[in-house]
């Protein structure tokens, strides 16, 4: 194991993994104050996660991510590497965040959401580019979030949505390939975490 | 750990965890007869399944969740707490049901279907509805329940499905957002479990 | 534990599970040379996997299934059992592919992409049949395969995409449910896997 450091206050499971040596020669670990880290979850050495930040079971954070304060990490999500995720997040069971992919703050990920970083899978080679989620951003459960896209502040996108273009700002975003729409009145107004 | 009642003939793995403590006082932990836990599996305290219940690996059933009898509970699937389920129900890999949701008897639920219960989140704060799957309802793989919802008895919703609206009864749901058919005559009966 | 036979060069956490003993009779587990096996997965008796095969984390590979050489197998994704997986295939996070599917080479199955085999779950009784996907085909993040459809090479399925019928060779797949369109030239092309 390598070098881990936990802030005051936080508890740690003992089935859960901080500072998983990845390759022979890794960074440290840094675990903020008032975390909860619960069993089963792996986090990668060379992470670094913010005051607050909580976990479900069998989360797994892998090395070079950045998570804010304020986070929630649900059971089986997975931030796959070189992610950044901003303050007051709320991750939700299963949801996927493939490398390359800036979260900001205030932003919520749906319940098996899945955010993609290769646009042509096998068939060419090239940078991987996960999607930009400005803040105040949600992501409706089991949404697709095609590579590269950006989704605008306090935009809005659907369950189920399959995300292949840029959502401008306070925009909804439904359907297969989804399209864009005003936000209704219910949705229109700024993500505050509990 | 909490307090764990098992029934006779009960098989569960080592590596599986039974009671799980999730806060300072929590009540027990019941296992009907002729159960099989297996290992990765975690159970919470205040959990109760009845007889003939089987998981795969990796399960996650939370608090104030009961479970009837001949159920199986599959790979990776997560029941979130609060959750209410049947007799006779088929829950496939890597299933999620969230908090407020009701499951009644002989339901299947598709690998990877998502049910929702968090009509604006982060937007607006109120108070959560899990869908609501009456009996003899089949939900296929990867399809998405939004929150609140009410599936009629032995509907049947396609894989993929986005389900907006209630569904009515025996009728099929396909498409993103669901649209309402006739059941075809190759799904029109009632569900029966192996 | 049941007879396990490990390659040369080989590297398995200690958190892992191989050989898992799924009934009171099995048979061995054969994994070639140079795998890396990460802690949480599980790999059943009778399986046989090839050279150069890696997992992520949590992954199952349950009896019965074979996998080629030079497999990428991530983590949380499931193998169920009675599964044939060509070489140079790569498999990502939280794929699920059901028993009775057949692999191809140089085959990507994206992040929660779920393969099924029912077409009529709980409702009608009747042989399993997963899907079959020929050599070269990639599969998109999120996308749902019918039962027994039959995936031609080459072929591409766009993210999020729900495939009810055969796909030719050599076809773009896109939308629910899924409409056939030449590949376009950025996709035209075989699979290469690094």
């Amino acid at each position: 194991m390598s070098r881990v450091v936990v802030g005051p206050n936080s508890r740690i499971d003992t089935e859960a993994t901080v500072g998983y040596q990845y390759a022979d020669n890794v960074g440290s670990t840094h675990i903020g104050a008032d975390a909860r880290i619960r069993a089963g979850t792996r986090i990668y050495a060379d992470v670094e996660l913010g005051a607050h930040v909580t976990t479900g079971h069998d989360a797994l954070i892998r090395e070079h991510t950045t998570v804010g304060d304020d986070v929630g990490i649900g059971t089986q999500s997975v931030l796959d590497g070189a992610v950044v995720v901003g303050d007051e997040v709320s991750i939700q069971t299963g949801a996927y965040i493939p490398p390359e992919t800036e979260v900001g703050d205030r932003v919520f990920i749906g319940p098996h959401a899945v955010l993609t970083n290769d646009p042509f899978p096998l068939r060419q080679r090239g940078a991987l580019h996960g999607p930009t989620l400005h803040d105040g951003v949600s992501i409706g459960a089991n949404a697709t979030i095609l590579p590269g896209v950006t989704v605008g502040e306090d935009a809005f996108v659907g369950a189920g949505a399959v995300v292949t273009e840029d959502v401008p700002p306070a925009t909804l975003a439904i359907g297969v390939p989804a399209t864009y729409h005003p936000l209704p009145t219910e949705l229109d107004g700024e993500n505050v975490i509990a």
